[in-house]
């Protein structure tokens, strides 16, 4: 399959969703909604809506029934970023080649900012907006997924542990994978699991995909790692080598770049390998899973 | 009835709830957590639970209904504390007799502490903890309506606009009442709105709750000015004047003590007249609507 004009076609379908979304505030909120829509429309990869959308289609339901959710992981994982960037947090001037939220809003304007995206998720979520394949028991699942991957027992514990352990030399492997898995794996984890539970997956399915979410998860992390280490600037839209400066327990500060990448690409395919029992249908996951590890930003 | 021994009965049983929701976090994560309890149990009033659970039995329904959704609504205004005190919002130091969240465990997990009390929110209101009289329609609607009236459209929409007005003189009423409607008054008509929605409300006593709910809700806003203004620091817990300082358009600002009170009052009185058409079971919710502006903090 050609991933390029998939990742095209799908991000585009994304973005149309997430503006339908997005709520027109009155004059005195006006900013507010500058605010949500600057980091929002930033040029994001839109990676977790793609994995629920595909998810949701290998195991043979349809992309009307994962949007919703899908816009819903955007709004989070947009919000989480602009939290991070905060001069409290890990101090961010630059995200995706322009200023982060606080810079061009101030840093109350961005606490809202991210407020806000992570409680629309849920006005979305709830919103009317299924088709009638999809039962009020799969909303109540889903929703319940989405809040515990982005909640304390999974992306905000991961960006507590990893600001407390800033600049901590002894911290072991333990607490980075706790980060790990936590910060950024538990909502790619869930993105792919909540495709699954509204497109209809079976028990055995869903364990399957459950598995590719964690791989793909990891390997996403670590090339995310190692990408700091190595990436252009230009490309990556920040400048690099940052982990290392701030002492920012990583991957490739612990094991190094040559055992990172390899274990980056051990993950990719493993993820690869829990949907030996999957149909074409489930080629764009495949491919996703290559593209974690070989992208360039 | 005796308002005092209510209020006590009722708070303690929400604060075991409180409780039974906080999740248990591992060590990496361990400071999140009693960043969140901290704030969570600093001995706030419950306001929100509690005309919850009043407007699921004033329609005949079960405190049992309203439980998790109380629950929600409390985690949500802590959240809202904690990052209104924020330096880069209004700057408090003391609350509730305390140091703020950021005093005691710093800026970064206080914004992470706020972020997880909003996100557990949706954690409690889709966990499977509904009594069998509750259907997954009205889940789906109860949560909608949390998420509407506390994101961007909601209390997220109104602090914008409060911290983007902060010492401008020429602000007029009009962007006063959306604050007040929208920083306070959401949350407030919602928790009304989704007691009523859990206890199996016909449309007529939703309407009818939704009135009580708005005019509750810019009485308790109203009276808060008030108490800033002439209140004791030392039952209040925080120091008074505060708005005066600040140059924060409130009412009392806007139009004087004396008018504010009588506005207030009226309020107050409004709310009451609400529920005409309701049987005693509705008491608890008219008592609520004097307290909210006789109380001393």
């Amino acid at each position: 399959m050609d991933l390029q004009a998939y990742l095209k076609e799908r991000s585009q379908l994304v973005d149309k969703a997430l503006e339908q979304y997005m709520p027109t505030l009155p004059a005195p909120a006006k900013v507010l909604e500058e605010a949500m829509r600057y980091s929002l429309f930033a040029g994001g990869k839109r990676l977790r809506p793609i994995l629920a959308l595909a998810a949701a289609e290998a195991v043979g339901g349809s992309v009307e029934a994962a949007l919703p959710a899908s816009c819903a992981l955007e709004y989070i994982h947009t919000y989480s970023l602009i939290h991070d960037d905060l001069p409290a947090m890990v101090d961010d001037d630059w995200r995706r080649g322009r200023p982060t939220n606080h810079k061009a809003y101030g840093e109350a304007q961005a606490i809202l900012a991210g407020d806000a995206l992570l409680t629309q998720a849920f006005v979305i979520l709830t919103a009317s907006n299924y088709p009638a394949t999809v039962n009020p028991e799969q909303i109540r699942r889903a929703i319940y997924e989405i809040a515990v991957a982005a909640g304390p027992e999974g992306m905000v514990g991961g960006q507590s542990a990893d600001i407390r352990e800033q600049g901590n030399a002894a911290a072991g492997p333990e607490v980075l994978t706790y980060i790990h898995t936590h910060k950024t794996g538990a909502l790619l984890r869930s993105a792919v699991r909540v495709g699954a539970i509204l497109g209809g997956a079976t028990r055995d399915q869903l364990a399957s995909l459950t598995s590719y979410g964690e791989k793909l998860g990891l390997a996403f992390q670590i090339s995310d790692d190692i990408l700091d280490a190595t990436g252009d600037p230009m490309l990556l839209g920040k400048p690099v080598k940052h982990d290392a400066k701030k002492q920012k327990l990583t991957y490739v500060t612990l094991c190094g770049l040559e055992k990172a990448r390899r274990e980056a690409a051990n993950l990719a395919k493993q993820a690869e390998d829990s949907l030996q029992s999957f149909s074409a249908a489930a080629d764009p996951l495949r491919a996703l899973a290559r593209f974690t590890v070989e992208r360039d930003h």
